[in-house]
């Protein structure tokens, strides 16, 4: 049995003593013991490793930061922390190797993942036989890989990237071409400094000069002996961002840029050496559809990348909040601002949603990953199709959820920080930056909701005409079928009580979402019928209407996963009443921002209601508050990779913090420019000119 | 006349030509012709010195930020934009020279204002006759002044600072001491590198061990020649932050350092030569209101800031929204973001919001002058001392109004530019970042917001028990007087054009907030009947209530006073439409994020209301829409000062981001650790260590 170890005592003891449940049994009960041993193991090695040393808040150059990037990712080949088999045989490994990574440095576990998932996976699963030199050369590093979809003037209308591939049967090559520089590649992560290849997304033509649509070809852009750029391609870095800028994100311009006609991944689409087009697929939409699929996953993944910042955020402010003390009830003696009701209902609902969320990002990779075997299977059945639009619909809603519960979260926790969570070692900043990409990349927040919603409007379509009845393979839209009955229940609790079991939120999210679907389609046909086509019919229904349907879908399945867990005979009896609380607080909080809504809909009446929900969530945050930093420290990697002295797991906040500064780059030293102050004083107003 | 020059020709046109009104028709009321020329020549005059050039997203190292900034702070002094007499004579100015160097640097604007507004005042107002040396030095920069007043463990409660300044009549010098590094001056702007005078806030003791409380002292803490630390003084520089990094954040331990007896600032208190303590005030908690009356100051200031932040990310948001171009109808036509629904709902409230924030932080500011101009006349009327509790309560809500909107604002705006949003040359980040202190610094918002609550429910107590009428200098509180009748009213609107009036959120809002009030009340009698002390009923009332109080409060008062302008005879005419609009739309928008309590109380009911409200508001995004380029080009500096490729006034989105990515430092070169790459491969698995 893996032997979890004690934390160092110190000032969180109290709270730590006070804890409704035993924090290792949590520990056990969400990862595993088997997980627990590979986090550490993954956690010492990075501590261990001089390579990965740092110091909370240096500042460092971009380009001596990507320099440090591109070794820590070389010593990850070396370490090569999961393998193949390892991988296949527990999927969820990847998952959690992805935590850990990410909890040290997203900039690095990117790098490592754009070259090996994205770059590597790509050409493994939409190339064939004869790309297994490249797949054989990633993996030794011998090539370095990148992903070059979005163009300068093109990021979430993927099907108008106007980069040109054009065969040319005399030589049997296809040339790449970007028309002008809006169609430069851009955005590219490792293209900047690192990629000798590039995966490019291309306008494929063949000799009769007919267009056959998006196609995907590996295209050599820098020498792997001196990491020149070949002739015809103009490759560049994109400068800094707003965070992650371990990573190099890149451009690309080709001119005329040939490369062998076999290069083209040919999966879904090949090209004969004479330049007749064949392809397996007849409508080149759905082709496209099937060379995007691999997409599906990212948007799975970045949920949970969030909900890892968001994780690491809560362990500093917590842990900050359980140790500063500020005021109190006399001038003499101050109290824990964790001791505040509005410290509490600032942090704690985002804890709950925390652990909402670590039960759905699983949950929900697990959906994938069964989706992942189907297709490696070649199931062609209708169920699979359906599980694909299903996983889909949820990946399109879950990272929006994910994305932007982190980010709201995250920006509280700097907030509830005050000046020390400002302090850019204490790592909130860095936190909120890196996080900040999740909402945009694998597709806007805002614009993928649109998939969602219009995946949830087709079954009431389907329902209403053909008396379908509704049913999908993960049962997320079961509830459904039962709209009509639904949308006639009411909010029927009336003592505060009642209202603390996640099954009164979730009621009233299934009413909210048939309510909303219901009101969805009344706009959408009312659009219609003042003559809007599809496209203006759509885009007028999104603000109030489909956006916050898809948002309350995922809201209500990611409450529905966690309140089954809470009920589950195989959760332990230990955990079930902090679990349930938990639950419960999240459902009614994430509730507490549709209540308009539900008074709109009649679900609600009356001062009660509101007052009712308002008062559980208060209530629920002062019940858990003693127990916040045992479920932070469940969440908490070792303080070497939290790199952040307010979050330690001593709690010793102010010696952290204090040496920390202490410590810092020239903290005590006059500065270099000391000249400057001490002569050449300015004459006030030598260059003051009148207007 | 001043003239104002006509933006250049380009892919915005399309909407400038579509505009209701007349862009510098709307310049020239905003701002006037003499602040219009005024901020034009700050304008130019930093474009045409090279010490202020800069490129957009260059990576600068912290020392060298600071050294930079340094540099044109020391020619700020020679331009000396605004003498004494101006300001004077126009106290706006002050405000629109803060604006210009803050859309330029707020680092730059904060390090000048510090020593100059904050030392200097200081200094200036809390000392007498024999500082008039250190004031003299200060303008003329032969020392350099800061503020030291909260401490490593201390921020929010300032009267808990633990420094001691312990007299000793045998000298006739104070002894500074730092008990402990806890106790450690933190935070203080300008101590980390420049300093080399202090304002430090100290617990006074007199020779027979009494305790006076909290004064002010001139601490000398590095050589004015050398800038080498004074012996006694451990001073550094607290390392990076989140933003505004050309400034330099600092500590300072005190070690019995000794000072002349006359450092001590005496407006409020002084100590004989021979040890004995004496002041005009009996009260001490008096006293030390007075000494920190000069923070209000600071928060309606701060305001501004966060409103300027909102101003150039919409400008940089809009002007991209209007020429970014994804999707369309059909394939081969995309149009503009802005144009749909979505990215209007998500921009265009925020526009409304800064115009709305516009006026208000001008007029609060002025309200602010006229205190201070009682203050300087030693005005003693029971109406001064009324002003100055309105202001207090004013600015401790609007610095949450105006930084709280800011920082959403901004996300939405770096959100809605996608992934060019993330991009560090188009100032997104940085603008989030250099915000992101407003609320924190002068008071946590969340600590602030009681304040208010506390002055608002201090009428309703004296209205019931004493029915004293309720009306106050500025009169943001009269409407309280008719709360039994406001109570009453309910929400009449039957229809969509009907709410598209401001009047209608503001009679809601006048409504919520005497709503709240009597809730608030009511809370805390529950709690107080509930045997809680006045600390722990205060503390448990602030969610759902206090807090929403104050935020309500502040809404209504910003409200208030641009429907005022809108419906004043003075506004011309041309530009009445637009601005009601914009008025509107910020009223409907705030007040939907409180719809839930308009129901709960009662104020509406059934399923019309809410509709209404959420029609108008789309309603006016979309009427609004053509007039959102002509409205960010009143806000806007010019392309210099902006700094934003993707939002310069040609609107030529793509030419200029990438010409500014391929002059990147380094952009097209191979990285100088190239050969990281071609040698020594990693052997896959080299360090693999099993568990």
């Amino acid at each position: 049995m893996y032997e979890v170890a004690d934390l160092p005592s110190g000032p969180l003891d109290i709270y730590r003593k006070n804890a409704s449940f035993n924090w290792k049994d949590m520990l056990r009960f969400i990862d595993g013991e088997e997980m627990l041993a590979f986090k550490q193991h993954v956690f010492k090695t990075l501590e261990n490793d001089p390579l990965f040393a740092r110091r909370p808040g240096e500042d460092i150059a971009i380009d001596k930061m990507r320099e440090l990037t591109f070794l820590r990712v070389k010593q990850l080949f070396r370490y090569n922390f999961l393998s193949k088999e390892e991988a296949m045989a527990n999927p969820l490994k990847t998952v959690i190797l992805n935590d850990c990574l990410g909890m040290y440095d997203w900039a690095v576990t990117a790098k490592y993942f754009l070259h090996n998932g994205m770059f590597g996976a790509t050409v493994a699963n939409t190339g064939s036989g004869r790309h297994t030199k490249y797949v054989e050369d990633v993996e030794d590093m011998m090539l370095y890989g990148c992903f070059a979809l979005t163009e300068l003037s093109h990021g979430s209308n993927t099907r108008a990237m106007r980069t040109t591939a054009t065969y040319d049967p005399s030589t049997q090559e296809f040339v790449i071409n970007s028309p002008d520089f809006e169609a430069a590649k851009f955005w590219v992560g490792n293209l900047g400094k690192t990629a000798t290849h590039a995966v490019v997304f291309a306008q494929l033509y063949t000799p009769d000069k007919v267009c056959h649509g998006l196609h995907s070809f590996i295209v050599p852009v820098r020498d792997p002996k001196t990491l020149l750029a070949l002739p015809g391609v103009l490759v560049g870095d994109m400068g800094k961002k707003l965070g992650q800028n371990g990573l190099d994100n890149g451009f690309a311009l080709f001119n005329n840029v040939r490369i062998p006609r076999e290069n083209l991944l040919n999966r879904t689409g090949d090209v004969t050496p004479d330049g007749c087009y064949i392809s397996p697929f007849k409508d080149p939409k759905k082709r496209f559809g099937a060379s995007l699929g691999a997409l599906s996953g990212g948007r799975v993944s970045i949920t949970r990348m969030a909900l890892t910042n968001l994780k690491l955020a809560l362990v500093i402010a917590i842990r900050f909040s359980a140790t500063r003390r500020q005021f109190g009830p006399k001038d003499t003696e101050e109290i824990p601002v964790l001791e505040y009701q509005l410290q509490q209902w600032r942090l704690i609902p985002y804890l709950a949603a925390a652990y909402a969320l670590e039960h759905f990002t699983k949950s929900i990779f697990m959906n994938f990953v069964e989706f992942q075997i189907g297709q490696v299977m070649r199931d062609k059945s209708d169920r699979q199709a359906e599980l694909g639009r299903e996983i889909h619909a949820l990946g399109c809603s879950s990272k929006p959820l994910g994305s932007w519960t982190a980010q709201r979260g995250i920006q509280e926790c700097r907030e509830a920080c005050g000046g020390h969570g400002y302090l850019a070692m204490n790592r909130l900043g860095d936190l909120r930056n890196d996080n900040d990409p999740n909402s945009t990349y694998e597709g806007d927040n805002n614009v993928l909701l649109q998939q969602t919603s219009n995946y949830l409007l087709s079954f009431l379509h389907a329902k209403l005409h053909d008396g379908v009845r509704i049913e999908t393979p993960l049962h997320t839209v079961d509830f459904l079928d039962d709209f009509p009955k639904i949308l006639r229940s009411k909010f029927t609790a009336t003592r505060m009580e009642e209202c603390m079991d996640s099954a009164v939120p979730l009621a009233a999210y299934k009413w909210l979402v048939c309510f909303l679907l219901e009101e969805s389609k009344k706009r959408l046909e009312q659009q219609r019928a003042l003559g809007k086509d599809e496209f203006e019919a759509h885009n007028n229904s999104q603000v109030y209407y489909c956006r916050s349907l898809s948002i309350t879908y995922i809201e209500h399945n990611c409450l529905q996963r966690f309140h089954e867990v809470t009920i589950d005979q195989d959760t332990p009896a230990g955990l079930r009443p902090v679990l349930s609380k938990l639950c419960a607080l999240y459902g009614l909080w994430s509730l507490n921002s549709h209540i308009a809504t539900l008074y709109q809909g009649n679900y609600m009446s009356g001062r009660k209601p509101a007052e009712l929900v308002q008062m559980a969530i208060l209530t629920l945050c002062s019940q858990l508050k003693d127990d916040t930093v045992a479920l932070v420290d469940v969440f908490s990697p070792s303080d070497f990779i939290l790199n952040s002295p307010i979050g330690n797991a001593d709690g010793q906040l102010y010696k952290n913090l204090w040496s920390a500064v202490m410590q810092g780059n020239q903290a005590l030293e006059r500065p270099s420019w000391w000249r400057e102050f001490c002569s050449d004083k300015p004459v006030v107003g030598s260059l003051y000119s009148k207007l």
